[in-house]
């Protein structure tokens, strides 16, 4: 087990789906940072489910209770702890899990490496719910980074074949950020919008699921933020992200698209602007050059697979009686979690740069 | 600067293009390895430039001296140090590149992140040279890996838009493993040999480059290996991969093609196989559930951009000057370094393969 | 901040004397371990003040609730938290500190660090008040290592200038350590009992204060723990008993007084026992040579400052005013910390030796 | 094995006593350092055998070479890397060493640790040798620390039962800090120098060994450097003087005799000096409170155990005959290697504080 990231910016994640709560602990926070806590609650609802019809009906309530690290509204320096009560869910509804090993989850590999002593229940320590506490971190990562000129939004890529357009130099500002945040499906062509939600609905209606690809940016960051050889920009964002359920494929800029090009083509050409500042006419390379930022937007995308957890019928394993065997879930499952994943990604960004500009500033 | 990797199996290099010596000592190794030197140095041959007509015609002599770790042959459980001294290149080629900044490289962010006082001849520190040591590391890291049962390799999985198949069943064994070493161009399917070859040298000619996509495999490895939460088997291999200059994405297993899938298509359906092994049908995940292996290969694909040293003219900036201006290198330029990065991936997957490993037996 | 410890058993502790609540994270516990909760609260207990007339009359009830990492009284591998809910200090005792700084305290330089935005409320997060958390974590570090043979114990070597005896061969085996949790003064020679109460007193009546040496060992370690040349026994150890308030000193084996010996009276020679087991003679390096254990008991003694709270007048300054003043401090102190700061120490040898032998298991 | 330490300004150690070359990595390193190669040899030269009869008559010429990480005299902020050659030995003093374990060494833990891989030549990586690559790292934290005002120095606080007196206000200047570095032996008072040479020289005679305490200082310090709850300034310092070889005990401040005096004694009071300052009157804290630098001279004193290899003739093992058995050691031993270990400790104190500097600037 490894629940600690982070080498300036640290958080530290504990809890399971089932247990009495899930919580964090954030070290290394500057003192004085006022904390608006509304903000917070909004942040955290962005992950919550039940909110359309479009994820799961479960309705979590998540209300982080800060424990330490707090006095008359500010951070102090000394480390910042929230815990979330879990809500009393129907524990039998899992009693099957414990040998019946859920395709796409973490369900055998955690019995093996816990040598059957993990919490099974929900997935345990594996469930998405686990994000919920990055999430609060994150909302306070970016608070401090707005201080600091810094923003960052996510807009869906693509869900299924549908593809959405990429960030492009009038999508990424504050006030187009704002926008985003506001409209149900965070697409920058809304054009795409219906056939979207139709296709998540017949997928829901097929007991099945969907995956897409999350774009996410931040704008404002200084060049020269980023610790080669070990700790580029790309390492550290891409060690956090990797962390959060169901990301399989990550990508700075342009990534696996870039590959396919020629080198005068993908190359982001350096031109002074009229106020003598460095810029790029493009930046395929996702604001970042040999691992440190170039003060252009960082931008990665990230892959989220289908939701593992389906309606329909799935051959699996019985690993008490060691034969093969079939499995059918019941209760709600969310049909495409990639909605819901946008704001945990914002959050994992927001506590990889903070970290980064952290060390950086030695 | 963050020259370290790793917690259990350490790195930590060293070096510079044109400096005196590049390095690297590796901290936790187990004590009693023997040391096969003549391996070491045919990995070290497969990164070498100069050996045909679709790499650059430099030749590099690397020769790596072992000076601390080493006793009678074994390694001695006390840190293994090895430096390989640079060749006199002729450093004024590189005098123009103290002002003007080549797109696509590091010599602007690190202008930036080290007041100027970054050594810019031939990129310094973050020249592709200073991977040469990790493909040392990397080399002992196989050898280890190897008494272990576990042999990794890798393919191009696409050269411009020209795709090999990706690994499947019949080409995931040792067997396979070592023919695919010994091909030119390590493709899984050897018709698209010559398509990819013309390709690269038509692009040279036009003084232009190609990038690609690289997919490594390790086989061999047990069920629960990884530490999630923030050390998942993602997380520490995308670390340190991410670290190789020009790769700007990532996947597991299928990665992006996975968020276009189904549920029911993508999950990994597990089985018992008639020896009471647990297996799964397909291995969409990349041998991982959870940021756990579950005993499948695991897979990665590795996005590596066009070389970014080309001989056509391109529009950049004069620091000094603070003008807008254009640059245009002369020099031997690989037109494509995908074939030379393919050890590196390999050795950087071992070394994390190995971390993860020590790691776990926790 | 830096409220995380470990490479291997890692513990992240949070809170403020004054906060919500106070706790820790326990990360890479091993799965399985059942937990003893009646243990737990004894070792906790050990810490309370209010249990004689030779410490502070206030009362604390430190219950800690486990909300994570327990399932069905088993360890689940996942992290372990336990928060313990603060009682109501009357917070107007401490307005006054909020400007005077208070002699051999942390209110000046937490002060300076935190930009004034810590919580100094009874020392905030400095208070002794946060080692509660690191006894509950030690006291399930003991528990793993005594299903391992490993027992620890300390005692008081001394009090002012009165001196117990050191640990011998006679006084290092489990039954002498479980006599020595039962006595009320943790004394070897049970002669000096007396004296020290005596001397305890008389000061408490002077409002003034004392000091004193813990000597604590560790007993059934096997040879080879240890990682030089930055993790030898002595570094691990002392860097976590370093941040146990009021320590001053650490030593290992005779340590200063080893630095007034001659080679030939100070080397521990060497023996095979009768079962070919190997022993030394002596053991004045404290079980370690070369910052790895030899298996020889493990011991170490802490030097403890008089406790920094007196009623007595001093002199101080007001940062708020800029001027000298005095300062005389209210309220219920400690005459002496030594017998309460016992079982910390026990904790964090617990701690880190157990981070060592998870380290060392690679 | 734990070859690397630190967090911000880090250090990895390599080498063996009678291997091809020792040496160090310093990674993270501030850019645009002007080294000063003269003084970093006088620094080693200090380190050095061969200066007196009271130390070895052996000869070590430890030249550095800087390998990576200086461009045209100034650090480039990438790793800056030196290793020493060896001068040839000859090893057939250390064959019998493969199989009888020399008592206060590490020869029999090593080779527990290491299944008898270790390299026994000299003590292999735990020789004392290892430690001149710490003085060169040493050197250069300390001419980044003087650029920023701050001095450190050491004395001999005693040897056997001869006491030097303890640095005082007095003692604690630039000015006085040059005299004690021009001192053959390093003491305060004088007086003692006579006695203290008699002592040695008689002591060697009689081929045996003495030990020691070293006081070391550093004046110039601000106010606010340290990181609680685990990156106590004492927890940082004492981990990395446990790593140097022959260190048994630390205390900062007065440290142990702190623990006989009162608390009344024991604080150190503070007040405004004329220029409203903030200072104590005393410093028997060492100039740390919670962990937390005040803007006092930071002291410590470290106990040296006398030197292990001694010519008179001692029990021990032969481990490969499992045989009681006796050594007498021929070759040539520093009677005392206190005044030889002072530089190195004066530069584990110089590479602490800047990684403790540097950590605080977040």
């Amino acid at each position: 087990m490894s629940a600690t990231w982070g080498k300036n910016f640290k958080v530290s994640i504990f809890g399971e789906s089932h247990g009495s709560h899930i919580g964090i602990v954030i070290d290394g926070i500057t003192p004085g940072v006022k904390i608006d806590f509304e903000n917070i609650l909004e942040e955290m609802g962005r992950r919550a489910p039940g909110k359309s019809n479009i994820s799961t009906s479960r309705t979590e309530e998540d209300f982080p209770e800060i424990i330490s690290g707090l006095f008359n509204g500010y951070t102090t320096g000394a480390p910042l702890t929230a815990i979330i009560k879990n809500k009393d869910h129907r524990s039998k509804d899992y009693s099957q899990l414990k040998d019946i090993m859920r395709p796409g989850h973490a369900d055998y590999t955690s019995k093996i490496k816990y040598n059957a002593y993990n919490d099974y229940r929900g997935g345990g320590h594996f469930s998405g719910r686990i994000t919920a506490p990055l999430v609060f971190a994150g909302a306070i990562a970016k608070q401090i980074l707005q201080e600091n000129g810094i923003y960052i939004a996510s807009h869906i890529l693509s869900v299924g074949n549908i593809k959405d357009d990429r960030f492009s130099e009038g999508t990424l500002s504050k006030e187009e950020f704002d926008k985003l945040k506001k409209k149900k499906l965070a697409l920058l062509n809304s054009n795409k919008e219906d056939e979207i939600r139709e296709l998540i609905l017949k997928t829901k209606e097929e007991g099945d699921s969907l995956g897409g690809v999350v774009e996410c940016a931040a704008i404002g960051i200084e060049a020269g933020i980023g610790d080669p050889f070990f700790d580029s920009v790309e390492s550290v964002i891409s060690s956090i992200v990797f962390s959060v359920p169901a990301v399989k494929g990550i990508e700075f800029g342009l990534g696996f698209d870039m590959s396919k090009m020629k080198g005068s083509e993908a190359n982001d050409e350096f031109y002074f602007d009229d106020n003598k500042n460095v810029k790029t006419k493009t930046n395929h390379n996702g604001g970042i050059n040999g691992g440190i930022t170039n003060g252009m937007p960082v931008i990665f995308s990230a892959a989220i697979k289908p939701t593992s957890s389906i309606a329909k019928k799935q051959d699996t394993i019985n690993i008490r009686t060691k034969e093969n065997t079939q499995l059918e879930l019941t209760g709600r499952h969310d049909p495409i979690i990639v909605p819901r994943v946008m704001v945990v990604l914002e959050s994992v960004m927001a506590i990889a740069i903070l970290d980064l500009i952290y060390g950086s500033r030695i």
